[in-house]
């Protein structure tokens, strides 16, 4: 058995999670960001303290534990730095869980976490190289060669999100312009069909936000379009033309097996692949090869505690 | 010891490699596109024989024997596929080759051979993560993982030319618009550089052709810039500009410890880097981490006859 931690902005999730990636139980707290990396690995280890004594298991039953969390880990030095969300930099994340339970836990970056997890037991199960993608807030993702996780010399890679697709094109949190972020994370439909709402309001994404354009999210704008409302189509058309392109640009770069596409987005199942396959297959750069199979996430947010859990496997 | 091939559409070279990627002889025969798999095996399999006689050993002191060639190689069936250049599907090189050398040779793209080369005795020597592109007619590239090539599950991957970075921009030969190949070219510099001259013929550029603009090429357009020509080194800054976005998107993907620049505009050295590398790195999403240092090809047309000889070591 093993133990899976997602720490996230919002709230830590802990599972127990068997050696072949299935999630037995979970147990969540809220958290915020901000907090220190003292604080968070207490949680942390009192989550799993949690998990152990609601199951009935002692410490010894377990053979790995793994911490999810954004920015760069460091599994060779225990050590964590993320500039952005947490605000940690190089802080020794295994030695200050260790202070609260005697255990040798691994950490990875969280996408990367939910990358491996659907490799073991989601969406790209029994391939040996895939990549997964998080449409979120934000567009991140990870990939997996030879079963494990690749993330580059440093633990940094596999910032997908940050490849600049339009040059000189929208502004991206990251400081350059026009990145694939920009255009293909759930924020960016949202944005997108805000727009299109300044110019036309009789839109059934009106409708279904109550008049209220803070109340849209990815998946009323689905829900429009399957209702054929124009807007919708129209929005989701272009969504889909930029989410092409940028999954086009790593299947050329990486050609994996399996790519999967996970998130709120994600969740649109076989609608999102029947429109995004047709434009996916017309700009991939195949050589007559067999190509990437497409996929939607299986796991949904469990993917990274089930990830996590199996660094150490 | 160990024999490379390369196999170009206009010539086939072969080297005598030692087990630590030194070339010590090469012998090089023209060859031509639109040749039978046959003919070429027949001819590469005549190559190995004559630098065997040359160096007056015999095959029995030969280790490994590589052939790298453009398109998807399948090393495990011994079979390339290249609709592009070489007009191969699925053909038995492996098997041919046997036909005329008792010998069971490894094959692989060779734009990965260079990028193997480059990582074993080359720019990249001692990383065990790499990625090399090589700028000449097109943008062809290979990536280094652990020390071994890798190119996607179906040996097709690493095509990292064929990443849009300007949606909707100039027309690559691929049929997508806006890939990087179509604006970090050497051909590409060559195009933005005669485009400039229909506007402003006076120019060193102009003069170095001698008013032949079919004669100019990149090392002119370089040579031009280092004298302080504006045209040229307008030229060369938007092209640096291009090239800049397309290794930060790589960098951001792979975070190779280090990254090659092969092909013409490579052995521009360190005027090249001086440009590139203030560029690159205000684009690279690094999040605080140690990042990729940026390296000029060193084997030159070699990189990749060390490669194909390095892929049984």
């Amino acid at each position: 058995m093993n133990i899976g931690i997602d720490l996230g902005g919002s709230h830590i999730a802990a599972g127990l999670v068997t050696n072949d990636g299935e999630l037995l139980g979970k147990s969540t707290i809220p958290s915020s960001l901000g907090r220190s990396y003292e604080d968070l690995m207490a949680d942390s280890a009192e989550l799993c303290r949690k998990l152990l004594y609601d199951s009935g298991m002692n410490i010894g039953e377990i053979k790995s534990i793994g911490i999810g969390m954004p920015g760069a880990a460091n599994n060779a030095s225990g050590t964590v730095t993320c500039p952005s969300t947490l605000k940690f930099y190089n802080v020794p994340i295994r030695e200050e869980f260790r202070k609260h339970l005697d255990f040798d836990v691994q950490i990875e970056n969280d996408a990367n976490c939910a990358a491996l997890g659907e490799s073991i037991s989601g969406a790209a199960r029994g391939s040996q190289t895939s990549v997964t993608i998080t449409l979120g807030t934000g567009l991140g993702g990870g990939i997996i060669i030879d079963g494990k996780i690749f993330s580059g010399f440093n633990f940094a890679g596999s910032e997908m999100g940050h490849m600049v697709i339009v040059l000189g094109g929208n502004q991206c949190s990251c400081g350059r312009k026009g990145c694939w972020e920009a255009y293909s994370s759930a924020t960016a439909l949202v944005e997108s069909a805000v727009r299109a709402l300044e110019e036309e309001k009789n839109s059934e994404i009106y409708k279904l936000a109550g008049g209220d354009i803070s109340k849209i999210n990815g998946k009323l704008i689905f829900d429009a379009a399957k209702k054929c409302d124009p807007v919708a189509q129209k929005v989701l058309g272009q969504y889909v033309t930029y989410l092409a392109e940028g999954i086009a640009n790593i299947i050329n770069i990486i050609m994996p097996e399996v790519f999967v596409i996970g998130g709120g987005v994600g969740q649109q199942g076989d609608y999102l692949l029947n429109l995004l396959e047709p434009e996916v297959s017309k700009l991939v750069y195949d050589g007559g090869c067999p190509g990437t199979t497409l996929k939607t996430a299986e796991l949904g947010n469990d993917a990274g505690i089930i990830g996590a859990a199996m660094l150490g496997r």
